[in-house]
C-alpha cells in the first residue's frame, strides 16, 4: 500500500492477522485446522476487514469493537476463495501467491475446511464481540451475515458466474454477478461496522452506497489485473478469466472503458463521502489503493 | 415406521416437509434453489427434526415452537450429505433413493448448494422462531448450532473419517468419528429442543445423554444396514463402506457384536428416559424404530 498511511494500514493488517491467529488455534483434527490456517493466516490484503473497522471508527466506534466481525468477514472471504478454486469451479492452482488449498491438502479437506469456516466466521463474531453491544444489534448483524454468505448474495453470485462460463451475459447479469459475488461482502463489512458503532439510518445508507461503488470498483480492478497483471502482483494465475471465457468487465465493455469506469467510480465514492461529511482519510486512501492497483 | 404411532409420525413428517417447502422457495438463481430443494424436500426420514420437536414437547414446549429449528437441522443434515457424496469424498451416485446432488446438478452446483445451506439453516431458525423466546436463549442455541456445524463436531468427524479411509482406526478414533459425524446433530437436536421449552439443567443433561446413546445406536444401525441392506431400503448404494474400507462398527467389532450392541444401547436409552421420568411414547417409538431397522 501507499503514502503516509502505509504504516498505519500495515500495522492494522498485522493486528488483524494476530487476532485471526488467536481465533483459529491449531486443534484436533489438525489436518482440518492446518488447511483453515493455511488459507486464512498471513496472506490477503485484509481489505474487507479494514473497511469494516474503519467504518466503525468513522462513526465513533473502535477498532477493538469491530475486530471480531472483521475477522469473521475475512474467514468467510477465504472460505469462498477455497471453494472457488476447486477443480469443479475455477480450477486454480495458485492463490495469494501459494498453492491453493486443494493443491496443498487435497480436494476433500479443501471442501471440508470451507464448510467449517462458514459457521466459524459467525461463531467468532458472536463469541468475541463486546458484551456491551445489545443482543438485538448482534442478532441483526448476524442475520445480515447469514444473508451475505448465502444464496441471495455471495453464493448466488458465484452460481450465476459458474453457470454462465463461456456464455456472453447481458450487462444486467454481469452486474448481478459482481454486486453479489464481490459487492455483498463489501456492503456487509461497511454497513455492519457502522451498525456496531451506532450510526444513524442515514449514515448507514450512505456508507452502504459507498460500499456498492467500492465493491464494483474493486471487481473491475481485479478483472483488469487478470489481463495486465503478473502472477507476482496478482498472487494467482493471470489470464485465467480469458482462457475460461469468464464474464468480466473488460470482456463486455473493453479494457479502455473499464479503466475509465474504475476511475469514475473511485472519484464518485470519494465525493459521496465528502458530500455527506464522512471524514475518513483511511477510507479515501483505500479507494486510492484500488484506483492505483491497475496503474 | 411402525405401530400405532405410525400415523402421528407420518403426519408430523408431512408437516415438517411442508414447512421446509415454505422456507425454501424456488427463487433466483433457480439452478441453486432447484439443487437445494432437490436435496432437502420430499425425502429423508426427518429423524433429527422429529427428535428436536419431541424433545421440545416432552418438556412442555410445542411443535410450532421447535419447527423452525427442526427445519434448520434437516437443512444442515442434507448439506452434509451433499458434500459427503462428492467424488472427492464418498463418491456416491445415489442418496435417498435418487441420484445424488452432484450427479443431478454437477459438482460445482452441489458444492455451492451445500455452501448456501449452512447459513440458510441458521437464518431459518433465527428468522422464524417465535419472538416470545428471549434473545439470549436464541443466541445460546445459535452458538451451539455454529459449533455443531463446524470443525469441532460435524465437519471434524467427517475429516477424521476421510483421512482414515482404508486405515484401521482405534476404537477411540471410531468413537470420535461417530460421536461427531452423527452424534453431534442428535445431541444438538434434542438438547436445543429442550432449551427452547425451558427445560432445567438436569433435564437438559438427561436428554443430551439420551441423544448420545441414540446417535451411536443410529450410526451402528446404519453401518449394519450398509452390509445387510438393499438399495431399496437404504436409499443409497449398499456395500460401499466395505469397498471403501470405511471405519465402521461391524468392521472393527464384527457384525454379531454390533447387532448386540445396538440392542443394548436402545434398551439403555429407553431406561434412561424411564429412570428420569421423561415420559414420551414417541421418543421410545423412535428408539424402537432404530432398533428394528436392521431386523
Amino acid at each position: 500500500m501507499l503514502s503516509k498511511y502505509n504504516e498505519y494500514l500495515n500495522d492494522l493488517k498485522i493486528r488483524i492477522n494476530n487476532k485471526l491467529e488467536e481465533y483459529i488455534p491449531l486443534v484436533y483434527p489438525e489436518e482440518l485446522y492446518k488447511a483453515i490456517r493455511y488459507s486464512v493466516l498471513d496472506s490477503g490484503k485484509r481489505l474487507r476487514a479494514i473497511l469494516c473497522i474503519e467504518s466503525c471508527k468513522v462513526f465513533n466506534g473502535t477498532e477493538e469493537l469491530a475486530m471480531p466481525l472483521a475477522c469473521g468477514i475475512e474467514i468467510l472471504h477465504a472460505q469462498s476463495l477455497i471453494h472457488d478454486d476447486l477443480p469443479c469451479m475455477d480450477n486454480d492452482d495458485y492463490r495469494r501467491g501459494k498453492l491453493s488449498c486443494h493443491k496443498q491438502f487435497g480436494e476433500a479437506i479443501a471442501v471440508l475446511a470451507g464448510d467449517a469456516m462458514i459457521p466459524l466466521a459467525f461463531e467468532i463474531f458472536i463469541k468475541h464481540t463486546s458484551d456491551k453491544i445489545e443482543l438485538y444489534k448482534k442478532a441483526k448483524i448476524l442475520q445480515n451475515f447469514f444473508i451475505t454468505a448465502g444464496g441471495q448474495a455471495l453464493v448466488g453470485g458465484q452460481v450465476v458466474d459458474v453457470i454462465n462460463e463461456g456464455v456472453q451475459v447481458s450487462p444486467e447479469t454481469l452486474n448481478y454477478i459482481h454486486s453479489n459475488k464481490t459487492g455483498a461482502l463489501y456492503r456487509f463489512a461497511l454497513s455492519s461496522g457502522a451498525i456496531l458503532a451506532d450510526a444513524n439510518e442515514n449514515e448507514i445508507d450512505v456508507i452502504t452506497s459507498f460500499a456498492d461503488i467500492l465493491g464494483l470498483a474493486f471487481q473491475i480492478s481485479d478483472d483488469i489485473l487478470d489481463i495486465t497483471g503478473s502472477r507476482e502482483n496478482l498472487g494467482k494465475t493471470p489470464g485465467k478469466d480469458l482462457i475460461q471465457n469468464k464474464n468480466t468487465y473488460p470482456a463486455i465493455y473493453g479494457i479502455n472503458y473499464s479503466i475509465n469506469e474504475l476511475d469514475r467510480l473511485c472519484n464518485m465514492s470519494i465525493n459521496l463521502l465528502k458530500d455527506n461529511k464522512i471524514n475518513s482519510e483511511i477510507l479515501i486512501e483505500l479507494v486510492n489503493f484500488i484506483a492505483k492497483r491497475v496503474a
